[in-house]
């Protein structure tokens, strides 16, 4: 099969024999399209020091696995691979499992390629209602709804999102299901004016310097190391900001703030794919004007290259079909 | 009147004339007993940059008021004197007034004195079941009782106090309170002691070096440089560190590992009167043990620098009577 491999820091495409074969409890899953993701460009720089098969974001069909029903079956999967018997796992933190691997992230090859395998507690189907392109984007919108599961946002609430990429889109979508007055904070023109265009109120943050410290609940999806600051500026006292990003380099924060303005910080990672799925089927969430332009799998080097550069809609897909 | 006044740095004792005048909305309160806490260590190491009469935990009795009955009531006082007017004092944020005035610790002459002001609306009468020695102790309390109004703590729940000073001796009691497994965590064994004898669990951090991540709720009220670094070391992923400390210079800590670890961070600063006088009332907390020793004001040059030296209770009070 054909796969998009991360190795030293160079990513190449490879002609790989024989296809993975799933574990007891796994399923192979023959993939059908991939979204490429910052984590992705992450991992090509060094973060993690990850070697392997890339790709988290999918959807695919079972081709293989011993429930005889499952086979056929639309899929997409959960991420994170835990062992099921540590403390963590058994306290429903399976997510945080301290020896778990990551699918095309740690240990774990995976979505770009012609096939993967996961175990398959981890996979979702999917309904009919959601097409493929919609599928795909499941595990950062299930990310963005992990906000409203760690912090209650009533209609009277005021929320910003800070960032135009793809985890700032879909956190305002997600967020704005909620009733909370949802803006979000940019630096993209064109990206903005699609949101607009969409209903949603968004500014560049330039135009936010005035403002000062108005919002209750602020969400970091920066993905850049003055995302923190630029959050605290938008914060009101006793307000929340939800922390998206991680960077290799964040700009020096003073604690000392968090207390005398008693503001909390909520790190926030992987969400519910039950609450994701169940917003694509009910055309709650639109993600297709996220896609630049979709690709096959065999110019996925070429894909890699694109998606670093700035673009006018944020995610490049890899096509397997 | 005596009054301990801060003044470029230096602590001394004064004799002033006349006493403080009462704005419009204000009362004359007789101060009886004041207690030293930690802040004003650091304020007299030029924290805020302060300069004017210490003090802000003291109980006292109104001398002068509008209102004839409140004259000759014993009482304690809110220290943030807000503005009452602005966006954040109509939002319920007066405790965040950007242009409040704090008592002893901003713009505000403080309790370290035979007399302070205090708007009306920031006294709260004391009942005659709480001695003076318990009273004084209402405003630390009420920071204490802060975290169970911003983090709800159920008796599954386990949960550690970093910090046997006095805020940890408050905060480890007013937790208890809730119901959930309560460990306090510390470096003096004469005081780890003191909380041991009241049946509370505390142990000293180097037994905690392989307990793990185990805690569903961590205090940082350890005012030390490392004391965010020891409470990450012990909260489980999801869990929740509520932020007490603040330090002039914080050791690095890295924010990414929040995101990783779904870790929240709550800064955390004054709390409820009400709170903390119905539980000294109904006996369900006890300060007594805190006190080192009550020395007269005359000798309040002496009791600071006695403060920052090593003790067995955390507590100096200075009595006016």
């Amino acid at each position: 099969m054909k796969a998009l491999v991360l190795d030293g820091g160079t990513v190449r495409l490879e002609e790989r024999w024989p296809s993975p074969s799933p574990k007891h409890g796994e399923a192979l899953v023959r993939v059908t399209l991939a979204g490429i993701c910052n984590t992705d460009l992450e991992l090509a720089r060094g973060y993690m020091g990850f070697s392997g098969v890339l790709g988290h974001e999918f959807v695919g069909v079972v081709e293989r696995a011993q429930d005889p029903e499952l086979i056929g079956k639309r899929v997409v999967g959960e991420i994170n691979l835990a062992c099921g018997e540590c403390a963590y796992c058994r306290d429903g933190l399976k997510n945080h499992c301290p020896t778990r691997t990551v699918l095309g992230i740690l240990g774990k090859d995976g979505a770009f390629a012609e096939y993967l395998t996961l175990p398959v507690e981890n996979l979702h189907e999917v309904p009919s209602s959601i097409s493929d392109e919609e599928a795909v984007f499941t595990e950062p919108l299930a990310a963005a709804f992990q906000i409203t599961r760690q912090i209650v946002i009533t209609p009277s609430m005021k929320v910003a999102v800070l960032g135009d990429g793809k985890l700032g889109f879909l956190a305002a979508q997600a967020l704005q299901l909620t009733g909370g007055d949802v803006m979000v904070v940019g630096h993209h023109p064109e990206r903005l004016e699609i949101l607009s265009r969409r209903g949603m109120r968004a500014v560049l943050e330039s135009e936010t310097a005035e403002w000062g410290r108005r919002f209750d609940v602020v969400v970091d999806a920066t993905g850049s190391s003055s995302g923190l600051e630029s959050a605290y500026r938008l914060v009101k006292p006793r307000g929340k900001i939800a922390l998206k990003t991680t960077v290799a380099k964040r700009e020096p924060f003073d604690l000392n703030r968090l207390v005398i303005d008693e503001v909390t910080l909520v790190g926030s990672r992987c969400g519910p794919f039950d609450a994701a799925l169940l917003a694509l089927a009910r055309k709650a969430v639109d993600v297709k004007p996220l896609i630049s332009r979709t690709m096959p799998l065999s110019e996925g080097v070429e894909a890699m290259r694109l998606a670093v550069t700035p673009m006018k809609a944020p995610k490049i897909l890899l096509s397997m079909r």
